[in-house]
């Protein structure tokens, strides 16, 4: 039988750079199609921006320009007002896959894996063969430089094509022009669309956009202040791993378990570390480096048994219930809104809050018999993509919404009528189905949050629907009255003989003021 | 205001190895849970060892064996008689990720990445902190190699933790040994259910398998040759993209532009090639890394408006219809089996092609009333998990399966009925959903070659249907005539006067065939 040597197919093994893996897995990055592409890369970008804007503690204001430029290329321009790069930064922020500053670090943010902005280079070069033009200032006292650049794919590193100080006028933070192959469209999944819906959920923002057919929108700011800047925490016992707590421990800088323990990791204090070495039978004045194997297992199992507090969600940015009612009675002329926001949760360690909110009537009545717009969100950052393997969809479709006055054929599924809902989670690690992160994993825990969260809200929608229901009713009921009632009234006051001064109006009042008082009381009971 | 500025943030900055991000986002990989990663586990083995004895020209014959260690955990050992592995690189490939023979060549294997085996050495460790243990010889003349390793996650690189030569004894192959924490189950989802799918679709391959419960199972060899190796093919002109034409032309060995499209290209000789020159304007004497942005463009447009033949198929290995008779066959006690094949299809230039089969009834019948069982493959690989958003999936709930005589409530969906449909998808580069392999791409191409697959083979199953409808019909009308027929008859002999010698079963008969010779050249006309 013919066939190939283990020499001969050992020519062939050879190191592949994680560029050029998502070159060719680029729909793993969100660049599955040109209509998508042109999404994830303003999506990118601006995800960066807002970072680094929040970190240096600057209210964001961001420029997004997309030119056609024909033969479906698009010019990308995206200016913020952040922290600026340092020079020596530049290259590898934007040159480099897997670099950045988030993977390690454990607390909320937009970007997490250092892939983004450098996979929409990678993209823009693959396309069109364009380098990227990356400019930055820190601020008024320094200079200004600006970098082209494109990706060297077999070594993942960026290849500087030219490098320059520019001479003056450019305001300090960062702009990154790219020319990628595109498709604009106007619809759900469009760039208008996705700008919109952060603008919604970053509402301390001020983003101004201009799209490829010239129109101009301005999202403005409504709020004038920063949330709190979350706070980076230790990772919590209970969600650390053998493999991980082996690592930790070999490079651990306290010489003995019972430092190393508190030191390394959150609501530990001195009587839980102890605890845990007792349990695990090892002794806390080892050095970490020196466990062995069976002593790792011990002390990974005690940490795991000892009740520990969750870990403290200052970690956390979430959206507060007041401000999803902001943002959805600015973008939606609504007849009515409410939101709704859980306490944080934990799962594998990782701190997790769920908010809400519904929008219902008013503008939206034209679209009585479409599906309700969901709009999620994850730190966020809107999810347009993939919504029927998302844990949020999940929730939404295994809430009986009829019970709180939405149709929902056959029981399951996208309830029916003039609404919107939204949904934001937030974590120190959401956890997405893949790198182009359009869709949250259905972890059980974040579901059922999640369904919490939209039934809170959702009894608020019922009380407003049946009160309005109840208005229509009674409105109707006083129409037959006010029509029938004064001949009842009248032929009632003749045959009685009495006089016609008797006036028939503040009767019927009360006959509908009890009624309604009543029904209320009914409606409380039912919760 | 606070914050952080811009030489602050630079000191955060930092590369993430490709192991760091693949532990971290281990759910991409396939490892979500316990179950699904033990699963993954021997997949990636399995994988691997038919890829090498096929590459190898060797019938593969693989030994599973699977312990239950308690405590969640499960040691994995595989062995192959495949061509082995020299021992330079026997690190790397299970230490390292991303590295592997198959990234870069254009042909059909299961492997894709290099990222399957060493990502599960990775999750061992990880969860067990257990290494690996590998065996490797490549023929009877040579030594047997051991080495145990683990992965240095922040280098991404293999950490030899003992390096050893074994006596004597080991038959030539490779052996892998791992143990990580999993969970065992026994149903659709399991390592029992993958081995005897991957058995029905690789008939030449041997499969022992002891599953933690001590059952054993002898998949055994059904064909006793192997399919046709695959050949490598050159990436044709109409899948190519500026950027990778651009970095091809700058490492072209050719020094004209005429022989760089010949050398590098499937499918174009000389007269296309001086086609294309003409048409991009692009003098074809010119030295390929000399070409010019513009000019560049003009090419890669030129190459993919000049009408070139498909690319060549024999880099492909399908499962033929008849394989897949055969395989469902073995393994299902079924009343019918069919099966189908397409002929080869191109998408974005990569070759492909769709075969499928359906059995039906035999030992299905107790599922009657259940959904049909549907068998995923990508290059004879199993599909067990996100089939909703497979290519394969959408396909077979788009085919409207009453016509074929299925029940499909709705009119879309899985169909009902006591049936198991396999379909199978091969190509030079399957486009997964994700790093795990579990769902194959939806692209419009490959939804429509799955439907007309099935159509086909669907026919098959309509035609045995309609006969085995009218069989029970004939029957029931025969018995219908032979309780009342004799008495019509014995009157019509009593009234015609005629002696009772008639006898009345040839002329029931005569009735009886005519009407199914009528209705079997209908039902041929409809299709």
């Amino acid at each position: 039988m013919p066939g190939r040597t283990a020499e001969e197919m050992a020519m062939d093994q050879k190191e592949i750079s994680v560029a050029e893996f998502f070159e060719k897995n680029r729909h793993l990055l969100g660049f599955d199609n040109p209509a998508k592409a042109l999404i994830t890369v303003v999506k990118e970008g601006v995800d960066n921006a807002l970072d680094a804007c929040e970190e240096a503690g600057k209210l964001p204001h961001l420029k997004v320009n997309i030119d056609d430029l024909g033969d479906n290329k698009y010019e990308i321009t995206l200016k913020d007002n952040g922290p600026g790069i340092v020079k020596e930064q530049m290259p590898s922020i934007f040159g480099k896959l897997l670099y950045g500053s988030k993977f390690h670090s454990r607390k909320q943010s937009r970007g997490q894996q250092g892939i983004g902005i450098s996979a929409s280079v990678l993209y823009a070069q693959l396309t069109t063969g364009r380098p990227a033009i990356i400019t930055s200032r820190t601020d008024e006292n320094s200079e200004t430089k600006r970098f082209k650049l494109k990706i060297d794919t077999i070594k993942n590193e960026p290849e500087i094509l030219k490098e320059e100080e520019l001479e003056d006028g450019f305001e300090p933070g960062t702009e990154i022009k790219i020319i990628v192959e595109g498709k604009y469209l106007q619809r759900y999944h469009s760039v208008d669309e996705y700008l919109k819906q952060t603008a919604i959920a970053n509402p301390y923002a001020h983003i101004e956009y201009s799209n490829p057919e010239g129109e101009y929108f301005n999202f403005e700011r409504v709020v004038d202040e920063l949330p709190p800047e979350p706070q980076e925490i230790k990772p919590h016992p209970y969600g650390v791993e053998l493999g991980v707590l082996s690592r930790m421990l070999k490079g651990a800088d306290s010489n003995k378990i019972l430092s190393f323990l508190q030191k390394e990791f959150t609501r530990i204090g001195r009587t839980s570390a102890e605890e845990i070495c007792t349990l695990a039978e090892v002794d806390p004045d080892k050095t970490p480096g020196k466990l062995k194997h069976a002593e790792q297992e011990r002390l990974l199992k005690a940490m795991q048994k000892v009740k520990i507090q969750r870990p403290p969600t200052d970690c956390l940015s979430p959206i507060s219930a007041q401000l999803i009612e902001d943002g959805l009675k600015k973008e939606i002329n609504a007849e009515f809104v409410t939101a709704s926001s859980r306490d944080p949760e934990v799962y594998r360690g990782n701190p997790f809050q769920v908010s809400c909110g519904i929008a219902y009537g008013g503008e939206l009545e034209q679209k009585e018999n479409e599906k309700v717009k969901v709009m999620r969100y994850a730190n966020k950052v809107p999810l347009l993509y993939q919504s029927s393997s998302c844990a949020i969809t999940k929730a939404l479709e295994k809430t009986d919404w009829k019970r709180y006055g939405l149709e929902q054929p056959g029981g399951n599924g996208t309830p029916k009528g003039p609404a919107v809902i939204f949904v934001h989670l937030c974590s120190t690690w959401v956890p997405f189905t893949s790198e182009s992160k359009e869709s949250i994993a259905r972890y059980p825990k974040i579901v059922k949050e999640v369904k919490l969260a939209l039934q809170e809200a959702a009894r608020d929608l019922r009380r407003h629907l049946s009160k309005k229901q109840r208005g229509k009713k009674e409105k109707r009921r006083k129409k037959i009255f006010s029509n029938y009632m004064p001949l009842v009234l009248e032929n009632a006051v003749e045959l009685s003989g009495e006089g016609k001064e008797l006036s028939i109006d503040p009767i019927m009042q009360r006959v509908i003021d009890e009624e309604l008082v009543e029904k209320a009381d009914q409606g409380d009971e039912d919760e």
